[in-house]
């Protein structure tokens, strides 16, 4: 139930690393796939938008190539296999962008991959840290059909197109958060089990989750809005701010849901206590009603010489009577506490 | 009882959407509505303040004239049909508001609709996403009779009355708010039953989610009083102050109100307690009374051979001695823990 | 219970509005009052420190004639109608100062009233909500006397000595809240009866809403202290910072109330638990008492034809023996466990 | 048991006021005392370090006697006089340090006392509240033997010196409030009585107390740091920055501190659940055993004519056997459910 | 289970405390230990990086030495000896760094270890609490055999693999936190035990002091990231960079941590209550199946003369069924109400 961080090497049989490069302008599109690492980029392409886009980090020859081909850094590099918090860092050459992507992968599991974007003029490096298909499928079609304004632009708006893809998952995530809890709302008043419970309890989990991987990511994406790195162009920076205050959006509900969430836990344990309340009082009167009729009896069951009563014709009837009126005392008493 | 934005989408039947235009100046005012958008957006007064108000957003066509008309950027008018965080933003020929009105449906519902405005020299365009009547109808006659000063000032200065508008209708939502809190803290403090908790928790709900909408509004509103902005002249710098000084007294309301509110739910489980702890003190008095009678009773319904107390003449009546100086010692026991 | 906001107009017998003017400098004073309006304000004393109190907003006339005397602001004159945030603000002509007064009314009840300054070159003009005697009627007094070096200062040292006033009633509000907190405690250890807890809950109150006095009360203040505006003498500012000390002090105190009034909830709910625990020793030790003994006494109650027990001439006495065993390994049980 | 400000009126006997004056410099140290106020300050040593030291505040007369010599400001009268914020205030002349100097005075009471510092170019006026002994004894005896190097430094020196000791004392007293808390920590587990809880409340309170002492005192330190007070010299800076240091980790110590304080809350009200919980099945263990053993007996003790297992020979002991197989069939259920 | 602080001067045998000096650079390396202190000073190689660990710190001969070869000022050997808050200072002739090593010693305690660096342009001398091994060892190695880039760098990188070292140390410590954190998280929901409360109290202790130790490393960290030291080059900036992501990282984990702990806690008391309620449960349908029944039973045990019942010879059949009707609806009762 944890969020997992991926870890290739755990994995039974690895797939594949897949390295493609897409470059495109106005006028052209191609894509590249399948070869070799130094023979794909020899074919990068000046004066082109240049995607190279890596899916899986467990090649390490791969990755010394692209390291050597666009200069990274080697604290880069580290960046890029460890885990790391999002953030912005602009080096001479390139912008470094790393940020959590997260889907969810079933009701009670929210799954974080790393990515890492290395953005310079003409060339826009992904490092993805999980092999296969992934969320930027569809928007490669987008590119090659020329549909929206992508091929127009260059890298950094590419960049844009990316991260807003990234945003707008998180947006789905969060949504299907505010279902599970109106789902729990249904329940929790009526039906305080330890199930409504526990489902409170992840919910609180990945939100505590959510909340880690939210806050350091706003602070990358204001790193870029501010305007201070050379590889966005004016121009496009509209486009970060426009992620920039979704993202703002974003983080109010995730503060929302937080809020929405420990109420729900004040109802459950409201709904426990008024449960144990209500057994309480059952108890009470079952106890309160009963134990003074035992006792009348009892006193008849005693075996003394001399009782008068024991004699008398009416003697019997004469309890019923006295116990029946203790009852309806008693009944009234509880009426007048109104307990029900 | 989820605050819910409207999808216009989801109604049965669309009412027709709405859109209007009133031009005025100190002398003149004329209002067109009932045409097509093209033909209504010739009819512009140059010099004059010109207010394009339209209701609901559901028309493409609408709002593809609109911007046209006024070179509104893409991701304006995404922000105009999306879901929005309030916030001001400057472009180069006007300036966008977006804000969330809200009004109460039922005691247990309030409702949020968003209004976008774009403030440029001469005009102000309203977005609202309800189709139907508004908050403004009260406020056009005052235009058309030329009460207050609303004539003889800008375009900014109606940007300025519509917000003052919307704010007002906060305070109602607040007060509102107040008087529930009133009401509530009459009831809690005698009788904790589910109801009162649940309308208290219907409280909490609001507030949370009011206040996702309040601090926002009040950023956006605080980046208009600093004077930044081009398209608010300087001399109407301080009716926007005005309103930004109202609504942090809202905040500060709404601050205080969720301190009264989770005040109300320590009332509540105080009284939950107080309730337990009565029922469990009835119990063990009866339970402390009655157990130890029972036992007596008990020992001379024995059938022993050879249990001397049994022929005793004054045995019976002793043992109802015994068991009314039991009880005796008991109430004073009771007594002396302060018990009743 | 709730603080309320006197509204004049809800009184029965509305008493009369009182408008006066002292006038004073280092030799000479002068007091007008019981004159109309148009005519107090012809005897301004240019040159002079011009003191215009105002008991009272519920006379339109006399306000607009102030309005329109020293050119106030509509929007400033809103503000002194309408209950206000406290702040500062600087005009062209005129410093606006708005505060809430406080007073206890009785033991659970804590009155506001709003008081207005506008302070001029020479004049303070000071508005009041409430008619009939006011905090300042000493201080009157004291500068008729030419005590103390008000009669030796300008208007902006008037301000600071009433402002002073206001803060020290501050400080009596708060040192009786000490005194409340002080007195519960002795109480809520031993006794955690539903009356204290109210108390509590009304400090609680009281403290939530003086909360909403003081922040934004001392955020005014430090406008002042800042030495922005041209209406205090720097001279003087060091008086306004000497009641910015005071005033933050007054806020570490109420944060400190705070801290206590939420330390003596816990101390009560501590003790509500306490006592249910005891209650709930008290009903078990009981019933492991007695329920044992009545069972045996049960036993021998039985009917059997064939229960030689009952026949031993020394069988009563023996259960009477095993009862007294019982009771005692109970007895040995319970201290072991420690619960008496 | 409240922290309590020495007040000099309400001490039955008024021990007599003490001011002395020690003048230092390299080479020489002398110390003047128990002479009339004015003759006092005749002796003052211009070029030399002049500390006039003042135990006791209810001289009135000697008190004018320094506010005249060293042009002491009315306000800052009133500020030595009156309880005070901790603060540091440049004047012309002179600097103004207030803080409070804090003692253990038992287990449960925590002293305050205010000392008020004026730092000249060649004076330091130390103000102490209390009459009496002081924590600056032996610092005296170390001037005076020239030992350590304050002897060749200037009066910001001496200052730094004694608020070094003042803060060292902040030191024993969080230390102690350290080993209480691991005192406390021992017992909690086991045995939750309300003496541990009300020594844990005592602690909290004294956190709640320290807490309003210390923050206004490190914002003061903090103003001395910046260097902007031309009485401190610039090589000396790095000892207000020493202090300030030391400072900061008395309160991280103190945040420590409070948050260890509410886990020992929280261990208090778990021991006392779980107490409960304990005492609770042992009400319920018995019960569930007892009750259908009591009914059993009951069933047999009737008096119906036609009871035929009651002539049956082995009727009295198949009732044993029944009622023993009850009680495993209990004690079984019991253990399924790890009761005990 | 306290943090402890090392003492040196408490252990038994004191071991003896060792001085050594590494020098090298790209091409030389030489490594002195075992010689008196003034001799082996002697021996540093300007224009080398010259590395002086210190392990053991109650040899004040060593220290005196130390202090006189590197001009080291009082407060900040006065720093070294005792516990200090982590921080960055300055000084004219190097940099000061201090800050808490720690590892996890056994389960349920962390230690934690002061080390001050003094940074300057050719040498750093480094000054650990403890005598023996440390982290440092394998560190030592990889200089020696010139692996990594160390050899060809200065002091200052030296400075950065030592603190990248701690940190590193730091992560271990957290993620066996969160591996702790899971191994309960299996526990505490069916199972709560006081061990498993135990065990998340322990946790938050631990997360309460690592806190303490976290926050003012990372300010102390940021203080040498903003580059204002001039003992830090310019090209390593990047790497202290570097370890501030990570330890922002860091804090970013704990906080997590803390609010996963705060949920456990949840968990564990809702555990505790679920238990309390089922106890209650218990009790309640045993007591009110067996009250009614033992009554009836007790009726007809009463001695009455006249009681016709006792003579019907169905009348002992009649009261079984009467009291297998009383254990049905009972039964019923509980039913509807999902108590089983």
């Amino acid at each position: 139930m944890t969020p997992s961080k991926t870890a290739p090497a755990s994995q039974a049989s690895v797939p594949p690393v897949i390295l493609e490069l897409i470059s495109y302008d106005r006028d052209t599109f191609s894509k590249v796939d399948g070869i070799p690492a130094d023979e794909l980029l020899t074919k990068l392409q000046p004066g082109k938008v240049n995607w190279i886009n890596l899916d899986g980090l467990n090649d390490q020859d791969i990755i010394e190539k692209l390291q050597a081909k666009f200069c990274l850094h080697p604290l880069l590099v580290d960046d890029i296999l460890a885990d790391q918090r999002p953030k912005a860092e602009e080096y001479e050459d390139y912008l470094f962008f790393t940020l959590k992507m997260l889907y969810r992968i079933d009701a009670r599991r929210i799954d974080y991959e790393q990515i890492n974007f290395v953005l310079g003029n003409d060339f826009l490096v992904s490092f993805q840290e999980k092999e296969g298909g992934d969320l930027f499928d569809g928007f490669r079609d987008r590119i090659r059909q020329d549909l929206g304004k992508v091929r127009k632009k260059q890298a950094d708006y590419l960049l844009y197109r990316l991260i807003d893809i990234i945003v707008d998952n998180y947006y789905n995530v969060l949504d299907r958060i505010g279902d599970i809890i109106e789902e729990i709302e249904e329940y929790v008043y009526e039906n305080p089990t330890n199930k409504t419970f526990n489902r409170i309890q992840d919910l609180k989990k990945e939100l505590i989750y959510l909340r880690k991987a939210l806050y350091p990511l706003r602070e990358a994406l204001g790193k870029l809005v501010k305007g201070e790195s050379e590889f966005i162009h004016e121009e496009n920076l509209m486009f970060f701010s426009y992620v920039y205050d979704h993202f703002s959006h974003l983080i109010d509900s995730s503060d929302t849901y937080k809020d929405l969430t420990s109420s729900l836990m004040d109802i459950h344990i409201n709904a426990m206590n008024t449960r144990m309340n209500e057994v309480m009082k059952v108890l009470t009167v079952i106890s309160t009603i009963f134990m003074p009729l035992t006792f009348i009896v009892g006193v008849y069951g005693m075996n003394f010489d001399y009782m008068p009563e024991l004699r008398w014709p009416w003697g019997y009837g004469g309890v019923w009577g006295i116990m029946l009126l203790v009852v309806v005392a008693m009944l009234a008493f509880f009426r007048s506490k109104k307990w029900f």
